[in-house]
């Protein structure tokens, strides 16, 4: 279903002259590493480390294990700009190969014109396509850039929407290329234009208004639950593109001023039982905005986004519900 | 259950002058984490970041946060000297205040003199007592330093035995007081000698053939399901004190010499839904040795230890099955 080249990333070891890299594979494609690993240590001098962790994104990338690689090579995310990592990460696409231009008829029956297009990473490699095929079908579109926390034009991130937002006023709709409803949902709050998801892999374009209604009543199930909360636990992300040091202390500034208890929490990679055994009555992540959300199911405790904090604490209102954010000045 | 005293780290972070501290906490004691930062905070002038994950000894201090934090906290630890880390890690240790002498009685009778005295971290506190109590009941004991991965003479860990190998030509029998059974067995194996362990908590002191010979039936069926496997996965550890890069590539060297395939995988918290989703027919742990035996029932694939991918491959005799070690001179 994808295609890995892994051509330039053994061009690039070689010209790094690195001798031992950190391979990340995305869960979907694990059952080929080995094959991955064999192919760069067969083509390069270098030998190389399969990294077994889960890897969500280009934030993603193990720090921890910089003093024993020379190099990441990371299969399946586009490179976050703005991120230093301080040692070399070699990105390798890995392109959808699912064709697309068939089930673009069946979305533009929804769509209101201009349309921006977007696409999560692993789609990225269609978005050509999809904007000829509209265009030939009549279908006036737009892209843009995003800011520096995205790398190609109508890119969306679970944390960053900026390449729809720059088009809200000059689009009536949008249409996304991607799984799941979680950007298409963070889209549509951040710019209040209508969506259509088209996952190559459903054929199937959907609209979210079900899922919204049903996101928005959770979260605010959850706001409820935060109320009475004594002790805040204000979660800052581990991972080397998560670190919201700042947002947490301002979080925990707020909190102390609405006479709440706080402190601060790192966590690696979220786990409900790693929250169960500390003393918190709610929990505020600054990490990865899609946990909250997605998770919602999984924790018993609240687990709220900065600014689900913020209506907890009476700074801003329901009707200005949004998801999070990480932009490009903050990490 | 356990007595722990802040004072000395607060006086070592105030002369440090760290303004931010990671502070690791065990599990059994999450529930106080509040608590201790509290006390960290009001008594310093530091900020406490609450690690949330689990900590599963000195080996296993975060130095991915090392450039977010000026020193790290650890709870109920004792240090490996040998380790360095690059960063001030500060040990504070959790003494059990279990009593201890009057359990001391109904163990004499199954022990052999001289007796090695031997205990886990959580109870070196209580050796003084443990010597004491059997010197008063005319027991002769005997106590060793280890080598230099080990800071407290008796001290075992569960990947190093050497407090107790010392003792080996003179004592006939140990006792060692701690909880579960794999460090007691540990010893067993690298001694020869009888050893009784007294868990505090549980009050009856125990002998362990009957763990001993179910352990050595599931090792010895985990090394012949290993024997038709085809490409290995050599697993070093994340965690800082587990890092044993030689002894991976060594191994894989041997398995390249017995025509066997192999790659170097990567791995911080071992878990068995990781290792399910890479193709390889079996794996070798390089990292902490408690693993491949405790979890056993978790693991669909067979996990080895070092020695027992020796005794697959033929270059060790089952006769010669013994606990894998990391030695000073490893890490």
């Amino acid at each position: 279903m994808y295609d890995i080249d892994l051509t330039s990333a053994i061009s690039e070891i070689k010209r790094l002259k690195a001798r031992i890299v950190a391979l990340q594979v995305p869960e979907g494609l694990k059952k080929r590493a080995y094959q991955f690993a064999e192919d760069i240590e067969k083509n390069s001098s270098a030998e190389v480390l399969v990294v077994a962790e889960p890897c969500f994104g280009a934030c993603d990338i193990p720090s921890s294990l910089f003093d024993m690689v020379d190099a990441v090579v990371n299969i399946g995310h586009s490179p976050i700009p703005s991120l230093k990592y301080g040692k070399p990460v070699i990105f390798v696409a890995a392109r959808s190969k699912v064709p697309i231009v068939d089930q673009l008829k069946k979305s533009v029956g929804m769509l209101h014109e201009p349309v921006g297009v977007l696409a999560t990473s692993q789609h990225l490699t269609q978005l050509d396509e999809v904007i000829e095929g509209l265009e030939s079908m009549g279908i006036k579109t737009k892209i843009s850039e995003g800011d520096s926390r995205i790398s190609h034009a109508g890119e969306v991130l679970g944390c960053n929407f900026t390449a729809a937002t720059a088009l809200a006023k000059d689009v009536n709709s949008y249409l996304l290329i991607g799984s799941g409803s979680f950007h298409a949902l963070g889209v549509h709050l951040s710019t209040g234009k209508k969506i259509v998801v088209l996952d190559p892999n459903l054929e199937e374009p959907r609209e979210i208004d079900q899922i919204k209604d049903k996101m928005l009543r959770q979260r605010h199930a959850v706001i409820e639950r935060a109320e009475n909360a004594r002790i805040f636990g204000i979660i800052v992300g581990e991972k080397i593109g998560q670190r919201r040091m700042r947002r947490a202390k301002e979080l925990r500034k707020l909190l102390r001023w609405k006479r709440k208890d706080a402190a601060l929490i790192l966590m690696d990679k979220f786990d409900p039982e790693k929250l169960r055994s500390l003393p918190f009555d709610a929990y505020v992540s600054t990490a990865c905005p899609r946990i909250a959300i997605d998770d919602v199911a999984m924790y018993d405790k609240p687990l709220l986004t900065p600014q689900e904090l913020e209506i907890v604490l009476g700074v801003r209102d329901w009707e200005n519900y949004t998801f999070d954010q990480m932009t490009e000045d903050e990490i």
